[in-house]
């Protein structure tokens, strides 16, 4: 893969940027784009490197990983490690085994919401098989962590086991809550550390511990991890309500139409007793969302204020997520991390 | 749990040996029952305090671990670590281990393989949905890796880990060959190996290796292992064929509605080029077998003497895997472990 297909996301995000009017912005993810280049090359070619045996497991998942993707968690790992003594072959190994783990839960969560599509293709069920796309999340999972285990980061494989034991155990509450309309937006909130904010958390730590970063360094980077995994995430789910298909890859409404409760839905609900009776019996009948309700979102969304105020929330966290790097070592690889945490806010896909 | 519920396997192997009129081996397991009685109840309070979380995976995860089982894994665990220094903090976690990573590959079967029951009670899957099942087989997974991972047994967290790549890759290749009729048994031989043996291999390493027996009587442990589990699938596969459902506790035929190919079938198929092309037919058409081809089957079975031979074959499998004990040290451990394998190839259920 060429080193400009390695960088989608910076291309992208210097789009966004210029697009909504943030013409500094855009300048610093360019610059940010060449200074990185080198780095996300050597995470590709590693990445390429995984066994390409001809299980069709081996196919799905390789399927998935050469639709590219964002490349947003090995970014971040990469630029943790360059706070310290730099993306060495342990904070490669990091960078490898956080996108295997990431692209495992895609294969895992295309299963349970049935997904036909991802990354603009169809989903890996769809070409071999549900059971295929369950054993090959296991297998990637495997591989992410005998690629942990063999680097020897101190730490980094018990964190590892802890933070796919959070994501589960989130999985499994959004599970439990799906097609219950609930206000309360505590579960929501638990939902999106456990399943999204635990994985930019370790992406984080892990690639300030292997770029030999302190101790107090790496707290505050597992703290910005967890609030730009919380943003990025609130970010997701409003694109679901709001986004262009054209341009996130994914129908919209989808999330709704699995009962998913995001932070806006639930606040719109909240200020809307006509919205919440309504989504309440469609999300019991269990049947299609009809168009009707759906209008009816999407103008209690903006009546209401639930999307400004989700919206709000979102870059409350980003302004947190900085917040954190006031404990980190200044220089370029911080000011590169308050550029992915400023991008993140203004994300369309 | 008491103690006479933790080691159900002992007693009902007894009376497996008794019916056979194998007197000399019931008395064995007698003995074998007493003496392993302390450390199969130690195996069973460790089980007994995997975190008891509300979650839907962990009650789906519990609900088919409070269902007990065999406990073969976990003896055979006991087993190997008596040839050494014995049964102690280290061993008790590899036996932990070794259930709760063969109890997460039977929930994610039961989603692959749409099984509606499992040890004579509804499966995970139908009690709390295909998801849940999925993830609870997840988090059982990680539950035994930090296990592992804490006793800091030399090279068991390793091991583990390429034992569960062989896993998926194994059950990935049983995939691939569902509904084909193949009268060629390698691929059968390395299904069988790779998804029921290589944990039986690990068992017997991984307790010897806790107990501090040497290298060598470590490696000959897991060629027990190795012969042992090959057996006990094909014994598994037969009472598919034959078995009393009131004594295993599952639906006849089960494998064999699904397609797949297991060894008795496959000598048959070769040997008989009318069952060969009526069971090709039927597998391709993916239709319920009738019952007059499941009546050509048993027929079949008998008439050609598969059913004999792959009784046979798996005679010889702990013929081997006894011959493997001659490198591991003398002594009542050994003597069990003969009989373990003696009572496998007798089994019932």
């Amino acid at each position: 893969m060429s080193v400009a297909a390695a960088t989608p996301l910076l291309h992208r995000l210097g789009g966004v940027a210029s697009a909504h009017g943030l013409p500094d912005l855009a300048g610093r993810l360019d610059e940010l784009h060449s200074w990185m280049r080198r780095d996300l090359a050597g995470f590709e070619a590693e990445l390429g490197q995984l066994p390409a045996g001809q299980r069709i497991v081996q196919r799905a998942a390789r399927h998935l990983l050469d639709l590219g993707g964002k490349h947003l968690r090995p970014m971040c790992v990469a630029l943790a490690s360059r706070l310290g003594h730099g993306f060495g072959d342990d904070a490669r190994a990091m960078a490898v085994a956080v996108e295997l783990v990431h692209t495992a839960t895609l294969l895992h969560d295309d299963v349970v919401d049935q997904g036909d599509s991802r990354r603009g293709a169809p989903a890996a069920r769809c070409l071999w098989g549900n059971a295929a796309s369950v054993f090959a999340g296991d297998w990637l999972l495997v591989q992410a962590l005998q690629r942990i285990r063999a680097s020897r980061v101190p730490g980094a494989l018990d964190r590892m086991l802890a933070v796919i034991d959070e994501m589960i155990l989130a999985e499994s509450l959004q599970l439990e809550r799906r097609g219950r309309l609930a206000a309360d937006l505590d579960d929501y909130f638990q939902v999106v550390e456990g399943k999204t904010a635990s994985l930019f958390r370790w992406a984080l730590w892990a690639g300030g511990r292997a770029g030999r970063v302190d101790d107090d360094a790496c707290a505050a980077l597992e703290g910005f991890g967890l609030h730009l995994g919380v943003a990025f995430q609130m970010i997701d789910d409003l694109l679901d309500l709001t986004g262009d298909p054209r341009v996130t890859g994914k129908e919209l409404h989808a999330d709704l139409r699995e009962g998913k409760m995001t932070c806006a839905l639930a606040l719109a609900a909240g200020r809307d007793a006509g919205l919440a009776g309504a989504l309440g019996e469609a999300l019991a009948a269990d049947v299609p969302l009809p168009a009707a309700l759906i209008e009816h979102i999407r103008l209690a969304l903006e009546r209401t204020g639930a999307l400004a105020d989700a919206r709000a929330m979102a870059g409350e966290r980003i302004a947190r997520a900085v917040d954190c790097l006031q404990r980190v070592p200044d220089g370029p690889a911080r000011a590169a991390l308050v550029t992915v945490a400023e991008a993140t806010a203004h994300r369309e896909r």
